[in-house]
């Protein structure tokens, strides 16, 4: 049977449309915290952390610094944010554990039932700014059934760069139309729509908490709109 | 429990080591020749398009042409391979189908029972000069459970050069003592040896067929020897 919309392979972001990092590093923050003795707001550090994110990004897509994986990145930013949030005297290797929150990231509770499904039809292939060894790691501890970790890493160059989304295609052989970009972020989709790929849009209303306001809804006509990864498995015939 | 040498993650050689691309190659090219009322020795093919394997990647090592994918080696040697026995009159998609043979190899028997068990404890890698694209639908077909499909095609470098070893430990965020490599080649053992990879020799002695010559047994004091993955899961308490 013909695929659909010819499409062979399903190319993921991962933070928000996969896994849901802000509760997972609230979490983890927290237990840290209480076990230190430390008083943190941890879902205000969790969002904090990941307001780094971007402007992070920015300096290396932008040449101001050299390239730099995700983990490092991550790392920066806590030491900042431990800073600001008045958390001192922190040994190596607690820094360490804490950077490696973003390998421990939960899953929603339907992308590996719906992963699953839909690796049955399609290459499932991560399309991340995470690093390789930090999608390992989720995969093994939770069963995300990549067929392949590509992405930023492996492309050295962070999405929306076009890098990022070209040599994933390329690396499976295939051509952007064959590829179905899977995102909660509309602006994922954009620029992955922008090079050719298909386009799907997974909701996540509460990535960033019960009052999001953004990427609540598709904001263009995506070729498939779905509630979860379990929905996207039954608009793709899986 | 610490892991054995200190090793995270397994890196392995796929041909000869993990599948047995000769019989199936073998295989479907007499099958192919049945169909098209061709004659042919299906076996001496095979080996004669596995003997231009090595010169057709110390072209693209030595800078002779320019970075190129185990594919289209595939096809460059199969297109004088015809010639060379006589097929002619083949059509585009039939020379795809053949080329994608590779893609298809059956696994050695014990192959996937034994990956599956060395999975438990450790990540598991490619490190072959297989691309990414025929490295996953080996996988798909077979079973083979790869945490991450990486080796000469990410690192653009094909064995045995220096990046296609050390890119692979660097994606994974492991120094090079970190990983094993799982080889039925004394040769590429060497070469991972030498950039301080732990070493796993698993013999392969009919790789070659029933009068192999070489690799029958370990060259060098290798950190595991095995007689099949199922014998490496045993030797490293899996």
């Amino acid at each position: 049977m013909e695929p659909p919309f010819g499409v062979r392979a399903l190319t993921f972001d991962v933070f928000g449309t996969v896994v849901d990092w802000r509760s997972s590093v609230a979490r983890e923050m927290a237990a840290f915290a209480a076990a230190k003795g430390i008083e943190l707001d941890a879902m205000a550090f969790a969002m904090a952390w990941r307001g780094r994110y971007q402007p992070a990004l920015s300096r290396v897509r932008n040449g101001e610094v050299p390239w730099t994986r995700l983990d490092d990145l991550h790392r920066e930013s806590l030491l900042a944010l431990l800073d600001e949030f008045g958390v001192g005297g922190l040994g190596e290797g607690e820094i360490d554990y804490l950077v490696r929150i973003w390998h421990r990231l939960d899953p929603w509770p339907d992308s590996v039932p719906g992963l699953v499904r839909l690796r049955r039809r399609f290459i499932l292939a991560t399309l991340s700014n995470g690093n390789v060894s930090l999608m390992v790691d989720l995969a093994r501890a939770t069963g995300l059934p990549w067929d392949a970790v590509l992405g930023a890493e492996v492309a050295r160059a962070y999405k929306p760069q076009d890098a990022a989304y070209l040599t994933t295609a390329a690396l499976l052989d295939l051509a952007p139309a064959q590829c179905m970009m899977v995102a909660a972020h509309n602006s994922d989709l954009r620029k992955a729509r922008k090079l050719g790929f298909r386009t799907a849009f997974v909701s996540r209303p509460t990535e960033y908490g019960p009052e999001q306001t953004t990427d609540l809804e598709p904001q263009e006509d995506w070729d498939v709109v779905a509630p979860s990864m379990l929905g996207l498995a039954d608009r793709l015939g899986c």
